[in-house]
């Protein structure tokens, strides 16, 4: 048997997709770096700074902010069985599979689920969820802030104002958001955040950043019945990453350095420096695929620096594009998800992968495919748009 | 903010504790292998290996055999999660920490949970299972092959048996038994197994194997709810790691490096040979041990050869000694968990861990340790002993 099971030797692809996203070396570095016990004091210290770290990050005083040990759908698992007890009324903003995902998890939980609805690549307004709100008096409503199956970046401080004073809580999905553009926990009054690491953050999947705001633990810590998660069970992880270090689970300690390496990557560059660099290299993208004709799916000053959802121009065929970038060029996209499969091209351009140099290999790369389906552009125009977008800012990425 | 973050620099500890154990250098090298896409076809080719290798690890046909996105926990939680629906009755037995800790998660899947219970050290017989299986007539039964709290081997072949005639499916927990026991899911006809990656798989916790057979999989495809979890719904990870891949979450896909190259060490190195040197270690550890008066908590026929759990001997403090281990040596060994708490210690001789090499320290490390104690033993001896048992064994590790 051992004979037949070859090396690992996984070969080095440019991560522009939906995530994983590209890596940093010295995330991977710190990937390798040696185990400790998950009770050892060393490895406290590092649990007790990847906190403060991620609370900066969330721009948050939360004192509930940690990594849940699973990928970014465990943090959404754990966002909503922690809030939701069986029959309370939830409301979750539907305009994309991550929307849609929410809806199951929730009722899987025992939530009574009322669907807010828009159409794919648009975002709600507080005027959509107005009447939601006043029918089902939800205990808490779920929002997408980047939804990475069409690209739309939903606005939510106006959304948060309005569900407070309904009474309820806003829980929020900030999977792709969080690394590459702001996400203001506290001044825009979160109750309950999770995200993932292998988006913005440079990092491979695995773990999940969330925080929980005073209210929310209240919430928590006065449940009638217990939390349906025994893994996701938020007042025992308190107890492990809080001050009494209560024994848990154990902790996956290696996945935790790469997080901590990419956190201090985010802040090494500062937070604002880091968010202008993935508008910078998105408008550089977006100027590119306009000059080639690819028009964005989600709705006009609402899209998402780090994820360019676009629509695949009549005539062109996504299996052999996609084929090509990948097999040709060592460049991996994602394609559409669900009611956009086929349709749609999605391009990355999240946390390490955001730089000048996978904006012009990747459009360059793009011509060529595009040229040999005999899609009809001016050669070299995406290339020349993109460089425009660089040359009127002041540093390049 | 930055500057008030230090370079991650964990110390390089010997992990002798109850896990993480001692990760294989090759294994914390493919951790930094460049990340891949959960889509990317050579990474569905590492995905089939990676089944093929956890098929013959757990000794297998099971179709359905993959790696759940989480830690030993989370597998637990995935095997009593797609098995059990509210109402549905289970015996779990209890004689540790994680009987009980399967007690709480069943219970909040819904199941009437039935505690068979044994004290801590002790194993279970099927006399001790009769009365509750004609009482309870549970869908399943839970146990603990090794119960890593009290260092105890549960045999399981009759206890098969005999939930199969009561009509009940067997669910085990091997989390510390995988790779350093013989672990026979087809010829004991175990339904539904779960396990970590840190204990004898020289690994770093993250992900948890499981495996369900066809059995178990009818009744989780015939279910009339749905599973309590999104994130750890066997039926829908069967389709992403079955022919279909349909995307169901990102996988941690440099973890799953990890364990693919954790499988290949054990494979490479034969899993008769990988038992022996497992159970050579903890004989030389044994008779170390007992040469300076320390006895086993667990009852003598049924000990772990990987987890070595014995009781603190009188006059001699818990906190000074794990603290010298920790301090002056760079070693980590376990504490007791729950009743055990002060008074027991948990030796892991895991995976890589399980060296003559580390037995030898280890025994001379405590020697120093319980001199200052003032602890009365014959200087040397657990040497002497620990090197009768290499001097008549063969080959050593």
């Amino acid at each position: 048997m051992t004979t037949r099971i070859p090396e690992l030797s996984p070969p080095p692809r440019l991560l522009l997709g939906p995530g994983p996203s590209a890596v940093h070396p010295r995330v991977l570095e710190a990937l390798a770096k040696p185990t400790l016990g998950h009770l050892d004091p060393e490895y406290l210290k590092i649990m007790d700074r990847m906190q403060r770290m991620l609370r900066d990050l969330f721009r948050t005083e939360n004192e509930l902010t940690f990594a849940v040990s699973g990928t970014g759908s465990a943090g959404m698992e754990a966002a909503v069985v922690n809030l939701i007890e069986p029959g309370d009324s939830m409301v979750v903003c539907v305009n994309g599979v991550f929307g849609g995902r929410m809806v199951d998890v929730a009722e899987r939980a025992g939530a009574q689920v009322t669907r807010a609805e828009r159409p794919w690549g648009e975002v709600f307004t507080p005027e959509d969820l107005a009447p939601l709100l006043a029918q089902a008096k939800p205990k808490v409503v779920g929002i997408v802030m980047a939804e990475t199956s069409t690209g739309a970046s939903q606005p939510l401080e106006e959304i948060s104002r309005q569900v407070h004073e309904a009474g309820a809580m806003l829980l929020v999905d900030a999977v792709t958001a969080l690394g590459g553009m702001p996400v203001e926990v506290d001044a825009w009054g979160i109750d309950a955040i999770y995200s993932g690491t292998q988006k913005c953050l440079s990092c491979p999947p695995g773990l999940a950043p969330v925080s929980f705001n005073a209210r929310a633990l209240d919430v928590i810590r006065s449940r009638r019945t217990k939390v349906r998660s025994w893994y996701l069970d938020a007042s025992m992880l308190a107890s492990y990453w809080g001050k009494d270090r209560v024994y848990h689970h154990t902790a996956p300690i290696n996945m935790s350095y790469a997080l901590y390496e990419a956190l201090r990557l985010v802040h090494e560059e500062g937070l604002t420096a880091c968010f202008d660099r993935h508008q910078r290299n998105h408008q550089a993208l977006a100027a590119g695929l306009e000059a080639l004709g690819i028009h964005f799916t989600a709705q006009e000053g609402h899209r998402l620096p780090m994820l360019n959802a676009v629509s695949i121009p009549k005539g062109v065929e996504d299996g052999p594009v996609r084929k090509g970038l990948l097999e040709r060029f060592d460049i991996e996209i994602g394609g559409g998800l669900g009611a956009f499969a086929g349709k749609v091209w999605r391009i990355g351009l999240m946390g390490h992968g955001s730089r000048q140099n996978n904006v012009l290999l990747f459009l360059a790369a793009l011509e060529q495919l595009l040229a040999e389906q005999g899609y009809g552009f001016d050669a070299g125009a995406s290339i020349a748009a993109a460089n425009g977008v660089y040359g009127r800012t002041e540093r390049q990425a």
